[in-house]
């Protein structure tokens, strides 16, 4: 994937989070948000076995393929590999960035965490595709996310590498035009589409500010 | 590797515990235990972060490479890859053989636990390479571990496949010899070696009963 097409698919992250939406559920809201133009999904389903998450990425392997959308498994590289997924985003604890690539295929695309812009250079040196930077506002659904960063630290990675930075952390509709005026290539959410009553409506909502960019 | 190899290799599994040694000493234990002939070692740290694992593993790497014994990481294939282990072991919960299998090089050792022969058949039809049978004695080094199954549920599984069975579970130099007799291939123990005041004095005793098979 050329980094213009990365980028562009970076613009919004839905990451799923089986603690906000009923199972069935789910797959019904990645689907709304697929059909509303979402254009990459983040298999996040904290405590799920390997084998659940295996069992509920086929059904976001097969909704995101049809709808040309990218498929990203955070942390396990081995269901990542499994499912056929598109890439694996890894943090602290997780697979060092250097070990998941000698694991994986060249075109596989490997995500880093880092709301610090010497980590973030790190992880790009190290092969990283993109870095995802948080938490920038404060929020429930990772409540061992570590302190909120704001604008600014979000800013401060955005300038210490050349990869896209998807800010993250309580980015909401009403946020998201600051956080892409940053320079940030885009932004990941779980409560903002999981806990949505309408995942397709909040979706074109956080897609607004990319808008000019794409024309 | 030849089946016959393989199946050398897995007379003696010597499975790694953390909540058992330290840290520090864990590493000491294998190196004992290879020094005394144990020709595989499973890491499985429960409750270690991915980036645990791996830099335990890669000293356990080392150890093994040199002793010319197996690597086998327990249920994370990707752990296993970036360690370039020789094979991962898998469990209900954990990837199927099948996700496994496809999503790892052709030479990997793929292990299954089952204590049922119609789960262990499964598996060697989906490409597991060996079964870990049991629990075959009552343990505690593995509370979640199911129902004990006694030499009698052993000897079912290693009949209903054409596949090494290593039976674990409680498993120490006394009834080592019992395991051996119904057939099964080997032994893996976690409590018999990583709790032995002398570890290397267990491993040659839990090697006793297959030296007429050697000769």
């Amino acid at each position: 994937m050329s980094r213009k097409d990365l980028a562009r698919s970076l613009r919004l992250i839905v990451v799923t989070d089986r603690r906000l939406v009923e199972q069935d559920e789910l797959v019904a809201v990645v689907r709304s948000a697929l059909d509303a133009g979402a254009p990459c999904v983040q298999l996040r389903n904290k405590g799920d076995s390997p084998g659940e998450l295996l069992a509920m990425g086929r059904e976001l392997r097969s909704l995101t393929r049809e709808a040309g959308a990218l498929l990203i498994v955070n942390d396990r590289l081995d269901v990542a590999l499994a499912l056929e997924a598109d890439g694996v985003h890894v943090g602290p604890g997780d697979l060092p960035v250097s070990a998941v690539r000698s694991a994986c295929p060249g075109d596989f695309v490997v995500g880093r965490s880092a709301d610090d812009p010497e980590v973030a250079y790190r992880a790009m040196r190290d092969g990283a595709d993109y870095i995802g930077c948080g938490t920038v506002y404060p929020t429930n659904t990772k409540p061992d996310a570590g302190s909120t960063i704001g604008l600014e630290g979000l800013r401060r990675v955005v300038e210490a590498v050349e990869i896209p930075v998807v800010g993250i952390g309580g980015i909401t509709e009403e946020r998201a035009a600051d956080v892409v005026a940053t320079g940030a290539a885009g932004i990941a959410v779980v409560g903002a589409v999981m806990g949505a009553a309408d995942p397709a409506a909040a979706v074109r909502a956080l897609l607004t500010p990319f808008h000019p960019r794409d024309e």
